[in-house]
Order: structure tokens, then sequence, then C-alpha cells
């Protein structure tokens, strides 16, 4: 399975090591195309080296080639809000996962959106069983929460 | 004209007085469907009273009837994110506004677009001229910018 995990760069680097933990747990589950986020060297000014328009290009050919989408969702990017929406459009399962964080709303646009998986948690320990979940058949967990509506 | 201005508003609201500066110029090219991010008693928690399905639904109505779309991406947002992701889905023209601000880069998913417009400012007295290019045809903006590719 490839996993395309979606964390903030730019919008700030608080999370990276949330990030790091979370993508090590979701390398138990399959290829995690985007391990990189997670990576403690990776400053806010993002990645130094490829062009804006080739990280770009790069990340969007993964993302189409995804099996599942996790967003990590506390710390507000719009990178991250982005490829929500494209992995929304291209028909992607995706599960974001927001931490209950003073003064952090997530936005109505993944949070109101029947689309898509949000999930509150607030230590790393409580993923496991999310991703287990989500992970085990993202395929399903997509037609269920669609045949909700 | 119909235009859809995206700013943050759960991402955080540092940034309220410019929009609602920037929707004071928008509103002499068009209607402005999305007055209400620039006004100042909303709060970072959101809007009181539409609930997160009410507020997504009605933006995405809003979005799918708009001519142009003008983001506002200084102050990272998981929600202009979406909206400009979805736009760019849509067809809609997208111009994106980055200030020069210290410790603030912008997205790759945006910088590096080939699909998007973004213009980079240090004031509100700068924007009429990137404005009105762009509201003066945005299809033809969009067209232009497309053929570069």
């Amino acid at each position: 399975m490839k996993i395309y995990f979606a964390g903030s760069i730019r919008g700030g680097r608080d999370d990276a090591v949330l990030y790091r933990q979370i993508i090590a747990l979701l390398m138990e589950y399959g290829d995690v195309l985007t391990e990189h986020v997670g990576d403690a060297s990776l400053t806010r000014t993002g990645e130094d080296g490829p062009s804006d328009e080739t990280i770009y290009e790069r990340d969007m050919a993964w993302l189409a080639e995804a099996d599942a989408v996790i967003a990590e969702v506390t710390t507000p990017s719009h990178g991250v809000g982005y490829e929500v929406a494209r992995a929304e459009v291209l028909g992607k399962p995706v599960l974001c996962l927001h931490r209950r964080t003073a003064g952090r709303w997530l936005s109505a646009m993944l949070a109101g959106n029947p689309a898509l998986w949000c999930e509150t948690y607030d230590s790393v320990e409580e993923l496991r069983p999310i991703l287990e979940r989500f992970l085990h058949r993202p395929d399903l967990y997509l037609l269920k929460k669609l045949g909700r509506e």
C-alpha cells in the first residue's frame, strides 16, 4: 500500500517530531511516499534543492499514485489544505488527524466536509487503532463514509 | 462579476484588517461573495451560528458560482489551501497574494503550481494595479498563464 502523508512544512515545523512518529507508524502498513515531511532537518524555508515547480509536480505525482492519504492538520498549512482537496477530487480516501490544542480550530472546509474522515486525538499513542481501522481497507472506509451522506 | 475572496479564519485572524481592505478594493470591481472574511468581529473560532457542514456547503456553492478567486496567502490556513485547490479544479482563475513577511514562505503547492497566479506585495497600496490586471479579464489571464506552460 502506498501512503501519502501530509504535514506542514512552510506553514511551520512545530510538529515535525510528531510527523516523524506518525510516519514511523505508517511504515508498518505500507510505503510512505512523503517520508521527508518528518525529517527534522527539513526547515520552514522548505526543501533545499528542488525548485517549487519540481516539488509541486513530484507531490502531485505521488498523490495520484497513493492508495490512501493521511494529513496531520493541527498546524495550519496552505500546502496540506491544498493536498487534501486534490486528494478528495482524485477520489482518494483521506484521513485528517487533529490534535486538541489550545487556540487551534480545524477549518470548516475539512471539519464540515462529508468526503473526509476527521479524527481528533491527544497523543500519538491513540493513533494506532485509528490508523489500523483506516488503513485496513481505506476503500471500504471511504465507501462507508460516503454511504452515510 | 462575482468574486470569491479567501483569507484565513481558523488558521489565525492576524490579517483580518488587511482582508477588509482588500475586500473593499474588490467591491469596486464586482460582488464579493465572501465579504464576512474581512469582518473584524469574526474570530478564530470561526463563525458563530452555522455548523461546519453548512459553512462548507455554502462556501463550495459560492466557489462554483464565482468568476474569479482571490486568496490572501500570507497567514497559513488549511481552508484557504483547500479552496485554492477546489477553485483550480473547477477551472476558475485564481490569484494568490503573498506579503513579504519575515518567517513566512509560500507553500510549493501554490508557488510552484503552473495553474495559479502568485503575486508578492508589501502593502495594500500596491494591490490596485495587480487586481485591475487580473479582474479586467480573469479568463484571459488564466488562458495566458496556461498558454505559457
